[in-house]
This record gives structure tokens, sequence and C-alpha cells, in this order.
């Protein structure tokens, strides 16, 4: 079905993904029980690379726009997980509220937008499609760039509900990142649940707080299966406020960028690995690949000229770069037809629903691979991320993709907990 | 992959099919609120009869046997499913004790338990085989017809708790189904949770127990959907104790057998179906397809000589047949490779896992297929029964596995009411 993915994935299994095949019921176990403690987001794709000495997140999408992406054969899986988690939000619920990104139009966003209302149907929901667009006031049917079309509707805000015209739901799911604000429309539903919650939007979101709650959680999964942190855990550090337009905290992240590479590096000669290590120079908030540097010197970071400075301080949404994380890079060396390519994985409640590979053929192994230009290749990622094979031989493919899953549900973990932590209401956790 | 499965499906959706397809997001809804009321088995398999005229469940096994003959497509369906139920049961459980049938030594039941040992081993849990068979004292490898091999334990109780050597599970997992009666080694276990319940066996289960629930979730089924129960509820009677050695309820039987080919053909006028009805009379506890006749005429039931009355007076396990159902016939339409088939849809917790057709060469569409010779054929069960496609063309076979899910799942919920009624610890549901 996909004959080229074999090359992504040639070599024999690395130790790491050996060790995590081996321990795969203990591993289960814990996700098991850190699932009591901790409610997942509803749901989630995380960036992951694989460089071959160490597999890691390099970001977690809490609105996920690429279900398109998916093969068709895990919509049952992504079925059956959407219905534990409505059951756990909102047990007789009849309608959901989808709210759709307010300026996407491309062809691709809308098949997303297809399947997952297909399989938020199936799990027994009626589901209209609302926009937070204030300019839109009447029910409007939005052409997309292949020429389909989609019925979306005004909001209908009341004093503790909303909904749209004749359709009260009981929840809303957010398919808008909430880039610039969390809007009014959004406040104070205390009646109804919103999914995600409006504080990850990216408006409120930061990267710091996922990869500082990230990196609690491989310290404590790395301690119980007795693996080094770093293997899963990409090396980050943060600058307070940065404006690169105004040259302000440059030296911030020259130092950062310093001690990510320094770090990398005793690391990179502990596991023998010859390449040049780099950083990830990115917003702290924000999405769609944009404003994300590549650097593998710090100096560079005082030497931009004026028009790469304006370039990197517009994220997301137009809005200004106002903070930037620095993290170590983590290269691939997973290629599909000779392009360079990194695994998504994709997850509803707590389990994993399906993957597929970015790959970028204009882009190098060590540079961000979500740029336009990009394709992607759905995976037969279910099969393997749920039942791998450990009596198959190492270099079975499948057994791969099975790290693959640990990995992203350890980044789903730990936004669960950024979530909590970044909750205006504490009280929820006692 | 199942290339003449096709010959099996052929022909336009039924009306009723369609209207399943139809009222799909209604439909889930009703089984999210049902299951907030009922407590599923943990799992369960169900023979169905599609007759092109109505769809209806005639077994409902609490002891599936069968999880070999699944497409290895389905094992993360399965996984998901069984995670939801564990963490329900047993959230923190870290051992599974799996009680296997005591005589079974086919080649297919080992490969049943592989594939049930490794869906619970991806839940997290360490599985061991133990067995009720009272002369086991030593841990066997027990042998199975094609030389593979299983270790199996003798069973270790302890004044509140039950286990292997060495081994403390938190759930007990019964793949036997107790036909002779409830073993003393699984009473009195308040501390460890039984799936499914003791009462499940045989030797306390009756299938009028089963059916009489059907009847009622199959009426309020049909009411909120605005069809005929008929369409999915196979007519019964029982008859108390018969003995049919000693020629005792032959008479009450011949009278049940009169009823139901009386109404059966009733109903075949009203819908304008042209086949002449007929009776299955079968034991009304225990499985394995032993002691099940097809009755075309009452006057069949005073008739019998004396071997075919002693045959019939042994069920499963060799025990007597004391009491008889008397359950419309439900012929199949669906053949493969020329030969009758019937659909056998698996479940675990409140989840549809996927499907196989039951095949026999030997035995004619109003026959019990459930004997020796029969052969499986697996089916791409899952991805229909949870994401039909209601824009297809109605003769997509596909779209039909969807109503084999709803009707499945129908005699699941029924399976959960019956467990409630036959429950000795009545004060569990008050």
């Amino acid at each position: 079905m996909v004959p080229h993915l074999v090359t992504a994935l040639k070599g024999p299994l690395l130790d790491l993904e050996r060790g995590f095949l081996d321990a795969t019921p203990r591993i289960e176990r814990w996700f098991r029980l850190a699932w009591q403690e901790h409610t997942p987001p509803f749901y989630c794709s995380t960036d992951l690379r694989n460089a071959g000495f160490k597999l890691a997140p390099v970001d977690t999408n809490l609105f996920p726009a690429s279900f398109n992406n998916l093969s068709a054969d895990v919509m049952p899986l992504a079925v059956q997980a959407a219905m534990a988690a409505i059951d756990k939000y909102c047990p007789d619920a009849r309608n959901l509220l989808l709210i759709v990104e307010k300026d996407a139009r491309s062809a691709s966003y809308l098949d997303h937008l297809k399947r997952l209302a297909a399989i938020m149907r199936q799990t027994g929901l009626n589901v209209r499609f609302g926009s937070l667009d204030p300019a839109l006031r009447e029910p409007q049917q939005v052409v997309f760039s292949d020429g389909q079309q989609l019925l979306v509707e005004p909001l209908v805000r009341g004093a503790r509900r909303i909904g749209l015209a004749d359709f009260d739901p009981c929840s809303i799911l957010l398919n808008d990142d909430l880039s610039s604000a969390i809007p009014d429309a959004l406040r104070g539903l205390h009646e109804q649940v919103v999914l995600p919650p409006v504080h990850a939007g990216w408006a409120v979101r930061r990267k710091t707080n996922h990869f500082t709650a990230y990196r609690e959680v491989a310290r404590k999964f790395a301690k119980a299966f007795d693996i080094d942190p770093w293997l899963i855990d990409p090396l980050f550090a943060s600058c307070g406020a940065v404006d690169l337009g105004k040259r302000a905290g440059e030296d911030c992240l020259a130092t950062n960028v310093d001690a990510i590479l320094r770090k990398t590096r005793s690391k990179y000669r502990e596991y023998g690995v010859r390449a040049a290590p780099f950083v990830i120079v990115k917003a702290d908030a924000g999405t769609h690949g944009v404003a994300i540097m590549t650097v593998k010197d710090a100096k560079q970071m005082r030497g931009m000229d004026s028009e790469y400075r304006a370039r990197m301080s517009v994220g997301a949404d137009g809005r200004a770069v106002t903070e930037m994380i620095v993290q170590e890079g983590v290269p691939t060396f997973e290629t599909i037809n000779e392009s360079w390519a990194e695994p998504v994985v994709c997850m509803i409640d707590r389990y994993v629903v399906g993957g597929f590979y970015r790959v970028h053929a204009g882009r190098d192994k060590d540079e961000n691979l979500n740029a336009p230009g990009m394709h992607f290749v759905p995976l037969p990622f279910a099969a393997s991320c749920h039942v791998p094979d450990s009596s198959a031989l190492p270099e079975n493919a499948s057994n791969r993709f099975y790290a693959y899953g640990v990995v992203a549900r350890l980044a789903l973990l730990a936004a669960s907990i950024e979530l909590e932590r970044t909750d205006p209401d504490q009280s929820l956790y006692g």
C-alpha cells in the first residue's frame, strides 16, 4: 500500500526501540496508571524525529488539522477512541459544534474536516460547523480551493451557552487554534464542554510549558525503564521577551543556542554520533511551521540581516513573535523516495489512532519539514502501534512504529500535565 | 483479500439495512445511552442470520473461542477495546489469569488463545494460563493437535483469592464456559474480578433468559426506530423439563413447534416470503452446536426414533439435555463459494472488534452450520461496522456490515441485561 515506506525504515531497530518492544506490557501498564492521574486532551498530533540514535517529539499540536492524511483503514480506531472520549465528557450528547479555522480554505483542510465530522457522527452525534469569524453573520457555503463546499454557520451566544441557530450542542470541538486571542464568545461556558479547553489555544499556550512538562514525563519514564532521558527528550531553553525586529533578546538567544549546542555536542560524543549538532530557534507560541530557523553556530543569532529578522518576527496569524524557544535539533534519518521525512502520530483521547509521514523534497534532514512543498504519506501505523510483533526480526518495520506510539503518547501525557498547570481554574486539580 | 465474499453479499441492501444506515447517529447515541444503564460482558460473539427479509441473532456466546478467525487487521481495535474494559474493571492490574477450556486441544483453539493473550498483553498485563481441570497438579505443556504447546498451570486457591504459583492476578478471564458446574475454586472471590461472572457459565445460563432479554431490547429498539421487531428478533418458546430419552416433554415441544411455525407462516405471508418456515429445537443450555435439530413439522417431534432421541439428549460436555428451546429458524441467504454461510460478530466491551463467516459445504441454508466440517472466512468487518459509507451505492457490501454490527450489539445489550437478572447478588442492581 505504501511501497516506498520501506526505504524510510531500513536498518535494525535501535536499542531503544528493541527495549520498548521487550517492555511492552510494563509500558502499557505505566500509561494505564498515568491516565488514572491525568486526562488526555480530546485530540492531539505529535511530530517526531527519529535520528537513529535518538527518537523525540519536536512539536505537539492540540488542534490537529491533518486527519485527512491518515489511512482510511484506521477510521474504526478513531471512531472507537472518540466514542470513549465522548462517553467521558458528554455521555448523553446529541449535538456537536465543530468550530473550524477562520481562514483555512485549502482542499486538504476540507478533507480533514469531513473526516473529523464523519468520526464524530459515528459516535452518535449530529455535527454542524461554526466559525469564530466576527464577519460571518449568515450561514455560508465556504468554497474551498478545489471547489468543494462546507456550510459554516455564525455562532449564537446566549448568557451561559453557545450554539448555532436551532442547534444547542453539549460539547464544542475546537479546530481553530485561537492564535490571536481567546474570543469572548468562548468565555464563561460553564454548562458546555469545550474540547480542548480554550487555554490550549496559542494565544495562551507556550512550547516551553509543553517541553517543561515533557522533560518531567520523559525523566520519569526513563527512570522506570532504565534509559537515558536524552534519548527521547530534546534539550531546550527559552528567553523571556524577544523582539528580533528591534534586536532585543539576541544576546539571550545566542547564549542559549551556544549552551544547547555544547550540551548536544557532549551527548553526541557520549554516544559516538559523528554529526554536527544544530538547534532550532522558533516562536514559543504558534504553529503552521512559520518563524522557524536552523542554527549551527551561536554567531548566526547576531549576524541576521534585517529582512531575515523581520521574517522571524511574524508568527502564525500574522502575530508578532515576542517569545522564542531554543530547542536541540533532532535530525531525521528517515527518507521516502530520497526526500527527508518525519513521522506524525495522531491520537484521540489516550489512544494512538494512526499516523503519517511528512515529506519534503526541498528540505534537508536538519531543517523544519513543515513548510510549503511538503506532502504526506499515510502509514499503516495503527496495527503496529498497538500490536507489535516482538517475535519478528529486528528489521521488521512495523515494530519501529510501536516505539513511535510510545514516544507520541509521552508527549500526549506532557500535554495533559501542561494543560492542568496552565488552567486558569486551578481549583479543579485540588 | 476475501475475494469470494462478494458472492455472500450480492443484491441491494434490505430496507432494514438502509434504514440503519440513515439513522446511524441516532442509533449510535441510542447505544451510548444504553451503555450508561448496563455493563457489557467482557467479551462476546454473536451468530447472526441474514435471511434477506430479516436479520437476527440466533446464538450469543459469552466465552468466545474464535478470535483466531478474525482478520489480523482488526487487532488494534481489539486491543483498544480491551484497554477500555480493563481500565474499568482493574485499572492498576499487572497480572491476568486466563482460564482455558479444560479439554480443548485443537490447533485452532490454541491460535485463539495466543491471540487473546496477545491482546491482553498489549493492554499492559502479564498473562498466564490456568485450568479448572482437577487432574492438573503440575504446570503442563499442553500439546495441541498440530504439535504446538502452551504452558497451562494448576490453580492455587487461597481463602479469598485465586491465582497460580507466584502469580496473583487482579482479574481472571474465563475462557472455559463452565458447562458442567460452577467450580468451588471460583466461588467467593470477592477481591478479584472474574470476567465474565461465573453465572454466565452454561451450568447456570439459559438461552431462554437471553432471548427473553433480547426480545425486550429488540422491541425497545424497534419502537425507537419505527420498525417491526420481528425483522430483528427470532420468535421462540420453551418447555420446562424435557427428557427426550424418556419421551418426557414431547407434547410440549410439539405444541411449541406448531405455534412458532404458525406465527412464522403468518409473518412470511405479511412480508410476501415464499419459503417454508422451520424451527430450530435445541438445548436451552450449552454450546458447540450439539443437540440442535431443524424441524419443519410438529409431527417430527413425535416420530423420532430412539437413536435420534438419544443423540438430542446429550449436550456439550456430555451433560444431559433437560430443557429445550424452540426457536424460529432464520434461513441464511448468504453463500461463499456455493456453501451456505452465516456471519459471526466479535465484541469486546461495548465495541465491535471484527467478524467472520462460518461456512459449511455440507449443510443447507436452514440448518445449523456450527458442526464438524465448517470453516471460517475472516471479514473486513471492522471498518464498515464503525464507519459505513452512507453515500455509497446500496449494493456496497461494506454497508451491509454496519447493520450486522447493530444487531450484534443488540444481542450484546441483551446479554448484559440477562446477566444482571440472573446474578445471584441482586443487591448490585438496587
